[in-house]
């Protein structure tokens, strides 16, 4: 019987033959990836200590100071240094901060490779699906285990195919598609399974748009969003230097529990409504929702290409008054590549304000809370209440370029098709 | 008798012949600025409304959120939201946020003019002498008064003269010759007296060294710092589109109640050591002192010359491993400059963390603060105790070169001379 990607990767790192839905299985771990705020400080270091355990692999775990750099209290440089003197005390050479969200951040420094199993004290870890591996977030309990033995156990998830099909419209985005897949699903439609992205529009999408899709996977609750291996794949780990790993694909006969497929060319720009993310509409239907700011960035939406549209939109636009657009670049890679490339200077000519990298916005830790009484709109992934600031304003969720167009306009608009 | 710049701006803002130190006297204040921290929330807009009465000329108030954005908190989003909505309220159009520390936000916007009574709620308004102007800080029960009827008393002040003649050594800046004033005058040796600037030095610099210079007047306790009005003073003015304004000179024989002349050629790179601004020794008299932290920016380092110069310093180097060099801009109008002229670029490729124009690191409400037992060299212009973050770090000040030669040696230290 034919198998999934899910199931397939799991039986690798079982080193079984076989895997089905339900099965309880151990499996080692290539990559263990803990960021500030839910990193070391959060009782691992603590019991790992009462264990009397060293880190089973110092260079299989990676450590990354995100959420809480630039640091905006005393007690967020607290955490960081801490984290930064955990990670020096335990040997892990593979720690990073300032660079930007953990995910954008394990991707480019090859922490995540086709077959692996990475496991992460984040919910987007799921991100690392995009190329390929069965990348999930796990809790700090589980961390521990991991840290002490290089294992843990997972349960074999069942699998759900999301087939997209057919061209995107010009003023369409990954995000878009991500979005109306959520919002078909429903953020607990999913829960515990993996989603399997197929079809030819997925084939196309560049590794950054990807990465958008499957860093939401987790907005249905899925255990993992996995896309297929291909040549975007290889190019992808190429630009990295990075040539030994073994994809993973999935048998023409495996076994989905539902199938959902969709037709690109019919998707308009999606908005999520607060304060949920599977509330999802077109842009054109939510009506006239007037905006304070604009938030381009995050490990979702703060990508080159992403930096790139919304470039492109604002060239010789303004944002409009009363707006502010903050941009967030998803790394200090892609924000050097945007100076580079010009994007960064045309957003800011336009009048947008270019900030660090950082997860502090999308999460409200910092960098630029909402006050009561104002919306955003956001390229992240969360909308719910209160995230980003005071729980009497409003998130909503739209792709970079609804963010670029809506800057411009003042209100919750998509750009127009060209 | 002769008169000094502060005697003669007062004068003319009195509307009288003549006036000598310790005469009080009442003027009319040309701009009243307010920041968002000690701005109208600090009981000002409540005592306003209690008064019945109006702001006396909303054209001549400006209104700028620059320690709070972007805001880290609700707290912080919430007092941007209040100042934003009442200087809509008071019809005050000079309103920016996001912009950038208000003394260079105030400078760039045209609100500081040679001759002109410039009044801010936040001590560092004194940066404005650079232009020419008479401008101070004042409290917000002052401004009160100011904004309810335009006017406010001043007690003429006594003048210090500060001559400052020769040349510079290539590894030195106005930054330095700024901490030996201090260091030699000591933190409380000009409280409430005008320091005069003179001598070929002062005239040879640039207007971005200006404002490095008179921004720290107050940390001698001075009411002002004032620099003389020549071409530098007329061709930055002329940049803006700014010819009306009246410049002030001083008398050949103005009394001045101190003189201290220095010799330039002997300046060396300095540093202020906490936690006071006027331990100030040269640079290589402090020793082995190993940074976390580097800041370049703030209102007093962060303008387009010293991104320059430290991008100069900082191409082909790397910033030492275990050091964050942490740049805000001093205005997004300088982040665009700098970008476009390559500085930005640069200082990111040797591994600077290029943030958004604010307050926030300098002052320790966001964007970077410091942990127990760290130490940063900051280009700013206070090294209090505690005021970057933990009472347990320590803060040394020094130029924008030295900053950039201490982020890529890892320890305080200064260029070499070229």
């Amino acid at each position: 019987m034919g198998k999934t990607l899910a199931e397939k990767m799991i039986a690798g790192a079982a080193k079984v033959a076989d895997v089905k839905p339900g099965d309880i299985v151990w499996v080692d771990v290539d990559r263990a990836m803990m960021d500030d705020i839910l990193g070391p400080r959060i009782q691992i270091a603590e019991q790992l200590k009462e264990l009397g355990k060293p880190v089973w692999d110092p260079e299989k775990v990676v450590i990354i100071s995100d959420h809480y750099t630039p640091p905006a209290s005393i007690q967020q440089a607290e955490i960081v240094k801490f984290t930064r003197e955990w990670a020096a005390l335990n040997g892990i050479r593979n720690y990073y901060e300032f660079e930007g969200p953990c995910h954008q951040v394990m991707a480019e420094t090859g922490n995540v490779r086709p077959g692996m199993i990475v496991l992460g004290t984040d919910s987007h870890t799921c991100m690392g699906g995009a190329l390929n591996a069965f990348a999930s977030g796990v809790g700090s309990t589980e961390m521990l285990g991991i840290l002490a033995t290089g294992r843990t156990w997972l349960k074999v998830p069942e699998s759900i195919r999301v087939i997209w099909e057919g061209s995107m419209s010009s003023n369409v985005m990954a995000k878009d598609l991500s979005l109306r897949t959520i919002g078909t699903i429903g953020h607990a439609g999913a829960t515990y399974m993996s989603v399997e992205y197929q079809g030819n529009t997925i084939q196309k999408l560049s590794m950054d748009e990807r990465m958008a899709v499957t860093n939401m996977a987790v907005e249905m609750g899925a255990k993992a969003g996995l896309m297929p291996f291909d040549n975007t794949t290889r190019e992808y780990l190429e630009s990295l230097g990075i040539d030994e790993y073994e994809p993973c694909f999935s048998d023409e006969d495996a076994t989905f529990c539902r199938t959902y497929r969709f037709r690109t060319e019919e998707l308009k720009p999606q908005v999520a409504c607060p304060h949920e993310v599977d509330r999802v509409t077109d842009v054109d239907n939510v009506g006239d929702i007037k905006i304070q700011q604009a938030y381009l960035g995050s490990c979702t939406g703060g990508r080159l290409n992403d930096l790139k549209v919304a470039a492109q939109y604002l060239r010789g636009k303004k944002v409009a008054p009363g707006v502010r657009l903050l941009v967030s670049p998803a790394s200090r890679n892609i924000w050097r590549e945007a100076g580079r490339l010009g994007y960064l200077e045309v957003i800011a000519e336009a009048g947008g304000i270019i900030m660090a990298p950082t997860c502090g916005v999308c999460v409200g830790l910092h960098s630029g809370l909402i006050a009561s009484g104002e919306t955003c709109i956001s390229s992240s992934n969360r909308n719910f209440l209160g995230r980003m600031g005071s729980r009497d304003g409003r998130i909503y969720l739209g792709s970079p370029l609804t963010v670029a167009a809506s800057a411009a306009a003042g209100w919750i608009r998509a750009a127009e098709e060209q």
